[in-house]
């Protein structure tokens, strides 16, 4: 009697979970089976289970569960002002102004920025940054960042070839969705760098192309190897139709800055292979390291001359959420075309007026970052110095990175010549990856799970990444403060020590 | 010797113009041939032709060539800043202080915009919007949706349910991606308004997704008629798999408001059919005509009660570019799911997490509009001013709009009970329909295209919305300022008149 009513009571409790999960009386139309399966396959790591393992920590934090930390260190994106780097005052004030005319009379502001925000206003709807912009961004901006890139490259550019965007991301995808075509062994094919930023694989994913890996060589600094690119097309070859070729210089995750002869050869490779060339540059400010210097792709492809500047296809990539601005909230960024079809670009054009425009204020900011202040100008000063300001503390961070991790026996790694990242290397004992797999998880992820859950440091392991079977990775941003930086790199090296340790 | 000489020139002239038009010589990876095909299929008429032809006809304008007009009028989307309309001051002055904290000591802002500014910061990392959020929106911001819905509809709402997004375009987008898949007769069908928003017919092009048109009753005000869902639907389930139902209320571009009557067995239907319902009620701020009223598809479900409050899925979705807002520029809107499977809410809120976040700036200026200033606080009066101001002009032109179209014979326009949209079907004589033939346009493209040369007034035809065939309409906002929307309307009339004498 006792038992049934135990039974009944079971079945109760079970009935009741599934309504409270959702209702499971008659099942969903919208399921985990009938949803779409592309979708189901995306992977972003950057955000993936250790975040969300994160953000459950802090709540426990803030509800006093006792932990042996006090907080957690998002170490696992590259979000500068939320690791308290200081925005830029001139772009925010220019924003400012933009929204809020009214403040056109305020002492306090420079009058740079209000001339700077009159001008935009009058190339806005209205005179409103709530108007929508044309849909590949405000003619104005176009034409400066056109005039920007002439003044990096020493090569002409078009307003008509920039699009601005929501985001470096937003206009990746759309070139991608363009590209991706033909099903079965005539379906498109895209090159990407092992390791990756992951957004490309999600987005190879989503839309259902066929991922090409080729490994970058981490015995030389990351270094992009045109053999390694033979390779991987070769046996991409043997199972869709590559057409694709990305590049990510400086590098996510690997922060490696390619050399000039690097990227001729990989312009001459596209050529001959007919790559269509997607060169992800959002890190282009970012370059510290002594003797390595940014080299645009377009740049490089126009000054090898014809048949390359000619016919080689590019799409090049920026955004105002790195650099030395870090706006990664507002959204901003742009992309180049290079000798795209006139009638693919008619096409990219259309697709990019059904989300009607990017948003306004990321294009606002964009147009301060295309056109700084002038000598002379009453905001010169504060920019630059501003500027030089995060650019420097973001170079001795880089270079403290690469200093105190190779301090630590098992832990490699490479120099940080650019971008925001490190990607050490770690040995990881048999016994650990015992343990992992006994866990199911991922070696690196079974490590970067017990650093979160012993010190508070997030950072993403290296599988989300990409990387050679049997190597073992995790990516750090070098953006906390300097001295925060130092302790987190401190206790992460001991972490390391006394988790080999444990499982000897 | 000379016919040579002119022979090689006109050879030399070729490859010029081949190597012009995008390097012929060997071809481009990217072109219309190699390209994606859905892409292509793509359509989007708010921003079509008529609208590519109107800036060029801007562009004579401002190089002197002679017109019988001054200025082109952008009839064609609904961007109210771009028409005049003032932005609210409330929102501006918060998301000001929020980009640049430094004017909190401005004495002209009033103190509950700082203290909202201050509170927004609270929940930004770093306290700067120039931090990513959480990716589906700052949580603060995502409660305050909650409890303005709660307050709108008298049925509880959480914020676990609600994801903000860059405008409803990209919340509605990524919904339908999860709801698309199979192949042949199992992919999904998607039963959409005729006439309809094409942001609609554009993304199910992209994703490949069938399309079912269900028409609304033009005699009956543009009122939806379950029997008509019901024929679609049978019709659908010939040729494909039918698993959602899209519903725009208020109407775009028809304008007309449901009644509850209507919704209530709208639901019902999704019941017993088993579809996926997807409200668009980004208009439901916008509503002028007596005796209509907005319903939200989710306060008329939770009110039937069981079975469908809690088997109905719904995903219903707001944008702060339409009501008294009218930000677009901003990229600000949300979604609030209900019903949801809990793992396809996980894998929602990983596609989102992919594109990082929505524009923090969108989504303070959402917070401000969910949750605007009280009675008795600084701003109240102003913001109430403000907004009745807005919405009283939108209700006399939605009016006028009405009885001036009426009084032309030929021309029948329903009343605009509310959006910002009329929506009129014009007769077009038999020698006009010849005409278009001629010139290879749909009859109503015919049209707006002469009245856009004629007069510079730009509408869209209603060949780019869906109508019933041998109908012919144009959509045309109801945005300009009133003064000048009645001479746009009487101009419009005349010349219709004109058109019509002319082919008669």
């Amino acid at each position: 009697m006792r038992a049934l009513r135990a039974l009944r009571s079971r079945r109760f409790q079970a009935m009741a979970a599934a309504a409270a999960a959702g209702g499971a009386r008659r099942g969903r139309v919208l399921n985990p089976e009938t949803m779409n399966p592309a979708i189901r396959r995306v992977q972003y790591a950057v955000r993936g289970p250790i975040v969300s393992r994160a953000l459950e920590i802090e709540q426990e934090l803030r509800e006093g569960v006792p932990k042996p930390f006090t907080e957690v260190i998002k170490a696992n994106i590259g979000d500068a002002h939320a690791m308290g780097q200081q925005p830029i005052t001139f772009l925010r004030q220019v924003t400012a102004l933009c929204l809020c005319p009214e403040l056109m009379k305020d002492p306090s502001l420079p009058s740079d920025a209000k001339e700077r925000a009159q001008r935009l206003l009058e190339a806005c709807g209205g005179r409103s940054v709530g108007s929508y912009s044309a849909s590949p961004g405000v003619p104005m901006v176009r034409e400066n960042v056109a005039r920007y890139i002439e003044r990096r490259d020493g090569v002409p550019s078009k307003a008509e070839d920039i699009f601005l965007s929501t985001g470096a991301s937003d206009a990746i995808v759309n070139i991608l969705k363009l590209l991706v075509s033909g099903s079965g062994s005539s379906r498109t094919g895209v090159l990407i760098p092992i390791p990756q930023y992951p957004l490309y694989s999600a987005a190879l994913a989503e839309l259902e192309a066929v991922q090409l890996g080729y490994f970058l060589a981490e015995e030389r600094c990351w270094a992009l190897d045109v053999a390694e690119l033979r390779r991987a097309l070769a046996e991409g070859r043997r199972r869709c139709c590559p057409r694709v070729l990305c590049i990510i210089n400086p590098g996510n995750p690997t922060g490696q800055v390619q050399s000039r002869e690097c990227i001729e050869a990989v312009i001459k490779f596209a050529y001959e292979e007919k790559l269509f060339l997607m060169a992800d540059e959002v890190y282009q400010d970012n370059v510290y390291a002594e003797g390595s210097a940014f080299h645009s792709f377009k740049k490089v492809l126009m000054e090898l001359g014809p048949p390359y500047s000619e016919e080689v296809e590019l799409a090049s990539f920026h955004s105002i959420s790195k650099g030395f601005m870090g706006e990664c909230g507002l959204r901003g960024g742009y992309m180049e075309v290079v000798n795209m079809n006139p009638e693919v670009k008619a096409e990219l054009s259309k697709l990019v007026s059904v989300r009607l425009c990017p948003p306004v204020l990321g294009q606002m900011i964009l147009d301060t970052v295309m056109d700084p202040p002038k000598p002379g100008e009453p905001s010169y000063e504060r920019f630059q110095a501003e500027k030089k300001a995060v650019l420097g503390a973001l170079a001795e961070k880089a270079r403290l990175t690469q200093e105190i991790f190779n301090r630590t026996p098992g832990i490699h790694c490479n120099p940080v010549q650019g971008a925001m990242y490190s990607f050490p290397r770690i040995d990881l004992p048999p016994r650990a990856l015992a343990a992992a797999k006994e866990n199911k998880q991922a070696p690196d992820m079974f490590f970067c799970m017990r650093l979160l859950e012993e010190t508070g440091i997030c950072v993403i392991p290296g599988s989300g990444f990409g990387q050679k079977e049997g190597t073992f990775h995790f990516r750090m941003t070098i953006l906390p403060p300097a001295e925060k930086l130092k302790n987190l790199l401190e206790q992460l090296s001991s972490f390391y020590t006394k988790f080999v340790t444990e499982f000897s």
